[in-house]
């Protein structure tokens, strides 16, 4: 039997450590392919490219990481998971992997997030796909900690499959150098940005906003992914692309619409 | 009573006709101020701007649309609504309304659609919204025969609300000068695109791509908004931004992880 077939990719680009861990771990999973953005694209949610060109080269970054074949992407994450599955894959991938982030993309960061929107590109292509982000916003961050479950949830997914319009989205905590003390499947907490844009004067008096925020959490369930990641759990979130709130669908055709 | 605050945006940018025809048909039914992006911002997704400045300015646009108070920002459309809520709205907004797009939010292109991002920013953060778009690319699309629909489906949001957690993705057939023949609340259906990459070189020698697609629709049930639009009715999907895929939970949970 051939060894799975692993396209890799992430939100931060090509040379984020998060990535070349990612491509490591993967590597004692199956046959490593990456195709990955050539600049940081976070917070790019599920854009993709429309109006402009789309460039994409072999690049060599690492040739340590198990020697993976490698390929930049101009795009966002989205493009670079249909160029790989459209024009560079030999084959259909039997898995698809996006991360691991540099920072959290738990609740409510799941709607904003690149690493998450490469994972559900994968999946409404039918590729099982998981998106894995640690919560450590620092390039520096220490992704050895996460080894074990990373590995675990990939190979469990690769032998069980996901249920058809399903991806993962899986937070890893910060633990300090230890490993986390264990995974949980649970649900995404609610939550919101406080925003608060911070107003400044360019040098040529032209004002300008920075975007800041402070994350509030507004569910105390202990089945969600916050609950989970404050408890030094990694979280695995199912989540699905069918946005239909069909309990909604209901109370809204008794409004007075016509037909 | 004071009259009801309408925030108006959309992701084509704020010169667009399909904006132009929203501000119109939101005058008649409260105050409206328009925060809009400076330039077009399809396929934008959820994507917010985190590492670069964003400008706002007061424009006038065109004096004759209700004299709405309009402003323009050079982020996305999630970010307009950010700076809207936080900055520039006098309180908070009764509904927020983005589009009319020129082009097709249903089924999957809710994931990539900008327009779609606005409206769900602003449920976020607990705003009535919705999403508006026109199945008609050209710049030159025939609005008008949306004006009942558009003015119906807001004002039953106005006086309704809507539930905890859902905004409202409205897609209208292009019916050739007549109005659509009615409205219908549905489900996103499952779809997919086509890609195709056409691979061209560049006068100094570079490969490139353009990302092309062909539209698949994979569901042939009558409760969805592209059944609903193949026959000439208005599709309101009520759309949520918990993407839990609530019925994956157990199945996952009896994988081998630990804890």
């Amino acid at each position: 039997m051939p060894k799975p077939l692993i396209l890799v990719t992430n939100d931060d680009g090509i040379t984020a450590p998060g990535l070349r861990h990612l491509i490591r771990y993967m590597s004692g999973l199956g046959e490593v392919v990456v195709v990955a953005p050539d600049s940081p694209q976070s917070g790019m949610g599920h854009a993709i490219t429309l109006d402009n060109t789309l460039y994409s080269k072999k690049v060599v970054i690492d040739r340590e990481a198990g020697a993976p074949r490698e390929f930049s992407c101009s795009g966002t994450p989205a493009d670079c998971v249909k160029l790989a599955l459209q024009e560079i894959l030999p084959r259909r991938p039997d898995l698809c992997v996006s991360g691991i982030n540099h920072g959290s993309n738990s609740s409510i960061n799941v709607i904003y997030s690149g690493t998450m929107s490469a994972a559900i590109e994968a999946g409404i292509e039918g590729v099982p796909a998981i998106g894995f982000s640690l919560c450590d916003y620092s390039w520096e961050a220490d992704f050895k900690p996460c080894a074990e479950a990373v590995k675990t949830i990939a190979a469990e997914t690769l032998k069980n499959g996901l249920p058809d319009g399903v991806v993962l989205n899986v937070n890893i905590p910060a633990t300090n150098g230890v490993p986390p003390r264990g995974i949980r499947v649970c649900r995404q907490a609610r939550a919101n940005w406080k925003e608060r844009f911070d107003k400044r004067t360019n040098p040529n008096g032209k004002d300008y906003y920075w975007l800041t925020g402070e994350f509030e959490l507004l569910d105390k369930g202990e089945d969600t992914d916050e609950w989970a990641l404050a408890h030094d759990l990694v979280s695995v979130v199912p989540v699905q692309f069918d946005l239909t709130a069909h309990h909604a669908i209901q109370p809204i055709s008794n409004w007075k619409l016509y037909e």
